[in-house]
């Protein structure tokens, strides 16, 4: 068999370890696994979305229904746009998938931050393009534009907040950016984290409505972070029809669950439980900022529900990473983007005191 | 914004209308729907994996074990094959995306049966290739021989049994046709409807074990159909290690969500479910044959949980199918394949008899 020469490019995607994971290969119990890799919401899941869950399991044998009439009318109605302008994926991931395989043709370029969300390469890559990466992880405007009129770049990413970093660019930035590219470049203005950030800093705030006017711009949302639905799989793009038209050539039948269709309804229901849960979050990272402190080493300030930790060359991020796993605390080791650093989703109060314990035991 | 022009030639498929939509459309009350459009499992999903998804509702926010290690190992018990032969998908459908992407470049042919699975042609024209088609819907050794000769696909596909007509293809013929096929050339054997061959006539049993020694097939299944888990979106390919390594790479991480990952790994151990739903099949399919001809109109003799009845001229499957969808009864019209056909989901003893009574209003 002969296969596509695209492949030879291919990385595959270093998902964070799961916790069945760490039960099998260290024998730990999973009651006293803490995993802080994957960014997922540590208040878990809304009881009103778990319910409905529950509420629809004898539903499971039935395909959804497949034009999300009901999700999209909430979404509508939460960004003020029109459901035609919504475009439902498996996570914002497959909408980055539909994007890329709507405009990239072998050769074709794509500017990204130089430390991003690792799927805006795969899914490039996937295509035969080309990537471009600025120096810097945060998105500085001027790199952007320069990049971008040396490379003339297909499609452009913005991430805010980024990850695996956890900066943000402010509304002003991005919007900077956005007007000094031609319309036909793509930017993808990538907001998975995009809750706290808002919660954190109102000029970070970048909404569908402040990019839909663009004939160019798609943004992204997810119901995977603040939402509390990482294994549901459900994200979102929003922009004008004629992009969503093409998406949607690219979009196969039932691409998301009955059940997590239910669970995406419900979920926008209960916006008291985001709330709550970037609350819970607001209190926990300043231990994360003070533990810095303490042990004498930087973090990016975060925009985020994690935090990223830089260390300096007298510690070994990957070191650090494997000390913790085998004692059952999983993190992100950022040393395969070339970062000296561990990216740990902040947790609840329990875990993220075991996390200090453990951490403070692996670097002295 | 300019778009890939592969775009130009790619139909959306149409989904069986869900039961939303008549609601909706027709005001009528959703207990009073029968829905028999997509061939889900009308004894429902099995209570043992209904209770899993309740038990787990909870987790839906973490992502699941994107190595999917418990899934994988039994379907390689049920299969006597490695787990490292196995790769999952959103559906075997998503299996076919792969497959796509993997082997087709712009203009690559690709050859199928005159009327098949619908996402054959939308997966390879997504990719750019030419569709060829055999002249009968049957898959015809000599047929898919001569025009394998004539055009040197890089596909073959071979839907045993055959979706939307029913029929089914020998374990013999799906040999014979592999034999007769450069190694070069993939060939898809798609089993999703494989458990209800096997019930009816072991001489179309077909195991991925039967396959795997050939370096060029790949077989799928699905637990969408038998299994009752339609809306779980959960299949899988089995070949050897080349295609499958080569399958992941275009695999995005977290590919079914974590309800999925349980209700598959659950379902497995039921395998009395999938018996049973093959008995109430096979009890009320005899009242289809039995309707067709009382009612002087031909069908083909299914090897699936659906029945495909054909029409003469002087009956319209499009009239007939609008005339039952207002009054609740979701059927597939085959008009789009070319056929004048409707294709029904045996569906529960009541839901048929509630089918037979406002069809025979239909078309009297």
């Amino acid at each position: 068999m002969k296969f596509r020469e695209v492949l030879d490019n291919i990385k595959i995607y270093e998902a964070g370890k799961p916790i069945e994971l760490v039960v099998r290969e260290f024998g730990i119990d999973p009651k006293d696994v803490v995993k802080l890799a994957s960014n997922e919401n540590p208040k878990g899941v809304s009881p009103k979305v778990s319910k409905a869950i529950v509420d629809n399991a004898s539903k499971a044998f039935l395909y959804p229904d497949d034009s999300m009439f009901e999700l999209k009318d909430g979404l509508a109605k939460k960004f003020d746009v029109k459901s035609e302008n919504i475009i439902i994926g498996a996570g914002s991931d497959q909408v980055l998938d539909f994007i890329s395989r709507v405009i990239l043709e072998p050769n074709d370029k794509v500017l990204m931050s130089a430390v991003t969300f690792a799927m805006y390469e795969v899914y490039a890559r996937q295509m035969g393009a080309e990537i471009i990466r600025t120096k810097n992880y945060k998105h500085i405007v001027d790199e952007f534009i320069e990049e971008y009129q040396k490379h003339k770049p297909k499609i452009v990413y913005i991430c805010t907040p980024n990850n695996p970093t956890g900066d943000a660019t402010t509304k002003d930035d991005v919007l900077a950016i956005i007007n000094a590219i031609d319309k036909d470049t793509m930017i993808v203005v990538d907001g998975a984290y995009m809750e706290y950030a808002i919660a954190k800093d109102e000029k970070y705030r970048v909404t569908p409505n402040d990019l839909i006017g663009f004939e160019n711009v798609i943004y992204l949302g997810t119901f995977s972070k603040a939402y509390g639905l990482g294994g549901m799989r459900v994200g979102y793009g929003i922009a004008n029809n004629t992009i969503i038209t093409a998406l949607h050539k690219m979009r196969p039948p039932f691409n998301i669950t009955t059940l997590s269709l239910v669970a995406g309804i419900e979920a926008l229901k209960d916006e008291q439980f985001v709330d709550s849960s970037i609350e819970l979050h607001r209190q926990e990272i300043t231990r994360y900022e003070e533990f810095a402190k303490d042990n004498n080493f930087d973090y990016i300030d975060s925009y985020t529900n994690f935090i990223t930790y830089l260390f300096n060359d007298d510690m070994s991020s990957t070191k650090i990473s494997n000390a913790l796993l085998k004692k059952g605390v999983i993190i992100r080791d950022l040393a395969s983007y070339g970062m000296n650093a561990i990216r740990i989703t902040v947790g609840t109060e329990k875990q993220n005191s075991r996390l200090f314990k453990i951490l403070k035991e692996s670097i002295n």
